[in-house]
């Protein structure tokens, strides 16, 4: 009987115990927020980088790529002293270089007296496609601003911030200026830092207070002419091309000047900043990657002299400096920055791509 | 019935498609190599740290944590140009903070012109506990020098190496001297460094040539009586306490005490460094938690100085300054250090230890 009551009671005071107390919380839809980040609407799903049924032909995984929110961010204010998130994601699967954070959580920032600083992620439930996460609480009264970035590498299908029931939320305006544009590979996409706002472009946003736009595609950063028809329709004041580990060399040699010149002709007197990655990490070992990058490099080089001998005007080549540093430490896996490489990296190339963004009255 | 002849020849092909073609390899049981960062046999399971059976009046969540590998790694030589392993692992849960390569993971180094050069990770199969992995290939020929580092947070049950039927593997002796005994908290246990070889003591021995060991307890480094009395029994050169961020300020208060004086009449003329966390990056925003960490660390220094008092010999502090960094960049989650965050850990914390062992007589 004593047991009886003793369950019973338990019971009753279950819905107390369980975080969290969602009585005392109110929910808005992330979409009815300012996203920052996007190069253009994407009908289908706000979350998405690119209309893939615009541009639908495309290769396949590009697409899929495309899908995923990498470099995309909320911004709002609140005066909540408590900020949650639920959100779902297509569940792609689990890469073995990424934190399940970085893949499919959240990480958000709020703007302090040092700037923006990271206050909390939104870490996933592993092996669900539902999460729901407490981001920051105990916060100091009054209104802060915030950066939410979504997840690096999934797709993302809903998304609401969660405040204190008596707490107001409101949309903000982007903090950034201008469009800069960064077409690349896996190491643009965020492959391997440790949470979104790690990503290169999202750093360098911070950094300098212009909208690094993040068109990182995982291994498939190739240089396809569809891409290249695609991008003409992107409003950017630059582009950076930080694509040339992904295509074979000779892909490089076939693909570089279609790309370069779609863009020159649709966004004339725009700079367009191409940037060598030369060697990887394991072609500190591994022979035939060593040749490779060689190969690559030269294909990628050899692309840019010929449209500079051939009078395209506005276009930038950074070259690599050991940029994400000597000591090899700087890569989780050979090929991918983490995120020492990912600060190194920061360092060399965004004080050589402002002085260009200069030249052109983007400051 | 051409479909039928598609499918028998699709068959017989498929064991020449599958990698690795095992035909071509020999594996060896890692055992039989040396394993390098051990304080203590344990009989059960030689990929433990510590041998839970015999100190089984530890609590149960230390004792779970001391049979993972972390700080584990196999030294050995080979000419082999290819290295893979097969390893499994007992499937701990998925944790959100770190990436699947760290947690259950492998972390190849060879030593180069360079000293000790990351070349290849295991990646861990997903969802599984069996994991097959070609950890190198490619490489130049001669005979050279490996250290794979082991799981950070996993059990790991078996591990064979593989090189090619021709090659020849042997074990290596331990390139560290001395013992350097690390005992604390998830930071020190390696959350969340990318991979294993970036957690800070498999730095530090890299860079210094010492054997640090490590005895991080993700989330239990509370300096339990049961704990100090185990490491009565550790041979080491110095001990080492990170474990601030753990306890509670009345646990610290209460049992820091009893963990000095055990291991300094225990090991007398040994030093003992006391290490510091002040501000949990999360702390900067969440006011409960920066009251915590000021209650803790005012707790420790307490401590500290009431042992220099009572006359206690060979103890130092080594005060937290900043140490991850001051752009709040250096954390994945408030809480652990990323690979950015330990980099600068490291470049803080190491010479202060070294100055310290080098007046022991530890060079």
């Amino acid at each position: 009987m004593k047991r009886g009551i003793l369950f019973i009671a338990l019971c009753c005071l279950m819905p107390l115990l369980v975080w969290p107390a969602n009585k005392n919380l109110k929910y808005v839809e992330a979409s009815s927020l300012t996203l920052v980040g996007k190069a253009m609407p994407t009908p289908a799903n706000v979350y998405h980088r690119v209309d893939v049924e615009k541009y639908s032909d495309m290769p396949k995984h590009v697409k899929n790529l495309f899908t995923y929110s990498a470099g995309l961010a909320v911004s709002f204010k609140t005066n909540s002293p408590t900020v949650v998130a639920r959100w779902t994601t297509e569940g792609k699967r689990v890469m073995g270089n990424m934190t399940p954070i970085a893949q499919r959580g959240l990480d958000l920032y709020m703007y302090s007296d040092d700037g923006w600083m990271p206050v909390g992620v939104g870490t996933p439930t592993a092996g669900k496609t539902e999460h729901e996460c407490c981001l920051v609480k105990n916060l100091k009264s009054g209104e802060h601003r915030f950066l939410l970035y979504l997840p690096l590498f999934d797709e993302i299908t809903s998304l609401e911030i969660g405040v204190d029931s008596a707490a107001v939320i409101t949309a903000e305006p982007s903090p950034f200026r201008h469009t800069i544009l960064i077409y690349g590979s896996s190491i643009l996409h965020g492959a391997s830092a440790s949470r979104a706002g790690l990503a290169y472009p999202a750093r360098m946003a911070r950094n300098t207070g212009f909208n690094f736009v993040n068109f990182g595609l995982s291994g498939s950063g190739k240089m396809e002419p569809a891409v290249a028809n695609m991008l003409k329709d992107v409003r950017a004041d630059a582009f950076v091309l930080d694509c040339m580990p992904n295509p074979l060399p000779e892909e490089i040699t076939e693909r570089t000047q279609y790309l370069v010149k779609t863009i020159r002709e649709h966004h004339p007197g725009v700079p367009i900043i191409l940037v060598e990655t030369f060697m990887r990490e394991d072609g500190y070992s591994d022979q035939q990657m060593h040749e490779r990058c060689i190969r690559q490099s030269e294909a990628f080089i050899e692309q840019y002299e010929l449209l500079k001998k051939e009078g395209v005007k506005d276009i930038y080549l950074i070259r690599d400096n050991h940029a994400i540093g000597t000591d090899h430490e700087g890569s989780i896996d050979g090929t991918h920055p983490n995120d020492l490489g990912f600060d190194r990296l920061v360092r060399q190339y965004q004080p050589q791509i402002m002085k260009i963004l200069k030249r052109y009255g983007i400051r």
